[in-house]
């Protein structure tokens, strides 16, 4: 617990931090800090560190004007009204394209006022993150109700990194009271496109008092791109583009964003595909003797008393995992890519586990 | 007047808007408008209404994980570093690369308190907006020396649209006089990359009080791309980095931008094509009766008292101007692209003004 990266997740359930205690956030996906630490271990590095879907919707060659024109308002319109669509909700005007899932969540609370915030640990760390550097009293909950106390509430769904679901009938219940005193509920939606239909809350909406994000990157496994979506009402919606300004959005991302998220077929393929491959994973880690205790088919939480030397092992492996140092016991696997990556990783673990027997034999 | 989007225009020299009077700002670049106001326009439209450079630095086949992965931070300190040598800056801690200056603008009221903000005038509006849009008052002056009244100073140089070009000498002392009572001058040098070197305020950084925003779509021709950057000093860098959090450049962006911006011989070509273009540009404007009243190699700003029906007649021909609701009689042309773009142009107003001719005649 040395590291300065991760004094975010100290604060257990119920820990309350002051305003200004915020620090930066341990992330996964830095594979350079893994390349730095482990200079002998093979490449390319395969990294399982994200819950990028690494299939991704392939792009194709875009129209220069993509790259050297300024995005128009009816270029975005445009992708709005396509994400609607994918998204079930009724009207376009309740959402509204951001460069990104994070930009979004930087932005929110200078659009929610109250001076508490309720979050359903444990989860995503940006979000307690940027709600403590606005100032404001952060508390993380154990269960969905103690949400209802707060200013605004927060949870992720799925979950990340456990795939804790909740159904949305219960969060419309609870966005409607909250709603009814002028609070928010905030439902971070960023892997929920890779589950079947149904567990979204955005065809729910507009719905007094529901903020709903959503994430292009993660689940079309284009996350450099940098887009992303915030649906609730059509005031807050336009609040959102509002104070994003003009030309928030890349050419790349509007032409990209709108095509891949017309293309239901790739969508329904890509989600029959990661089930299979989230059920081959857990086979996986079960036989390497890991409990898988959660996730989503983009990324498996498992716990071992062993899961530093794993990952360690791993690592030199040239395989790169998400931990979480406060729970050093927890590792999370995203899917391997390819033939290659599938063997590499059954190879390391068989590895590691025959070095095992050895050093017990 | 009667355009809701031009009221912005509408406050002159000196003249002062109470916080919350911000409205929507009139832009060039909005392509479809004009499109819709004149169907039966000859196609393909020329977009002359913007600043950016028409012909674009080619963009190459981008390496899959620019679209697929998450950018990591040294990517961008990568970029940082090369843009930290193109602006001719001694430290690249001193500079935050932004996804777009329009983006840094809106995130300046966040970073810079104080109530009084100074423009010097006339400029790009949406300096003014952002700031009334956050509760500051917003004066508009006409001399240098009269930013030194306010909390925070700003122009842009060179200015758009009329090229006004203040000495970096003469701004480095404002910034200092400035910064001594912890007050800031942004310098906004959105199209200083297009003139020979010498023009900017950036290789003299850090300077107490100095901001200096710089734009990378328009003068490599990549609007599209969203990229931009902010040069101050540490603190000031590390600010805006920590504002807009992690993940706030796209993949395409960082590629892009960092090979775009080492490549030196493509820019020097590029400012002596666009110099001998601009000279062309007002050729043609004088022999169409215009009064060229300055400008960047990147666009033209003129005067006519027909500026209307000029303006008017090159739409019906498919050829699209910015215009300047607060004088009609403005008008600012970019550069077009090709050889067919030019005898377009040139035909056009040979047209309008052999039509003159004749209802003259």
């Amino acid at each position: 617990m040395s590291d300065p990266q991760v004094s975010e997740m100290g604060t257990g359930p119920r820990g309350e931090t002051p305003a200004g205690a915020a620090s930066p956030v341990y992330h996964g996906g830095n594979l350079a800090q893994a390349r730095a630490a482990h200079p002998g271990a093979p490449t390319p590095w395969i990294d399982l560190s994200t819950g990028i879907d690494p299939v991704a919707w392939p792009v194709p060659a875009l129209p220069p004007e993509a790259w050297t024109r300024l995005p128009e308002p009816a270029d975005v319109a445009a992708l709005e009204a396509v994400a609607a669509t994918a998204f079930g909700l009724h009207d376009p005007a309740d959402l509204a394209a951001v460069p990104g899932t994070q930009a979004a969540i930087q932005m929110l609370p200078r659009l929610l006022s109250g001076a508490t915030v309720g979050i359903l640990g444990f989860t995503y760390q940006e979000h307690a993150h940027v709600w403590r550097a606005a100032g404001r009293t952060v508390t993380v909950v154990e269960r969905l109700e103690d949400l209802a106390r707060f200013d605004v509430g927060l949870l992720v769904n799925p979950n990340n990194p456990d795939g804790r679901l909740v159904p949305p009938e219960r969060l419309a219940a609870l966005a409607l009271d909250m709603g009814a005193t002028g609070r928010r509920l905030v439902v971070d939606e960023a892997f929920v496109d890779i589950l079947p239909d149904g567990a979204s809350l955005a065809p729910r909406l507009p719905l007094a008092g529901a903020v709903v994000l959503r994430s292009f990157g993660k689940t079309w496994g284009l996350a450099g791109l940098r887009l992303g979506f915030v649906a609730a009402d059509a005031a807050f919606a336009a609040a959102m583009r509002n104070a994003f300004g003009p030309w928030a959005l890349s050419g790349p991302a509007l032409a990209i964003g709108r095509a891949a998220l017309a293309d239901r077929l790739w969508l329904e393929a890509a989600r029959a595909r990661t089930a299979v491959d989230a059920a081959r994973l857990d086979a996986l880690l079960m036989r390497a003797g890991l409990t898988v205790i959660g996730g989503t088919p983009l990324f498996r939480l498992a716990r071992s008393e062993d899961a530093a030397r794993l990952a360690e092992g791993l690592a030199r492996a040239g395989i790169h995992l998400r931990r979480f140092p406060h729970d050093p016991r927890l590792l999370r696997f995203g899917l391997p890519g390819d033939v290659a990556e599938w063997r590499r990783l059954a190879e390391a673990l068989e590895d590691l586990a025959r070095r095992d027997a050895g050093i017990a034999g």
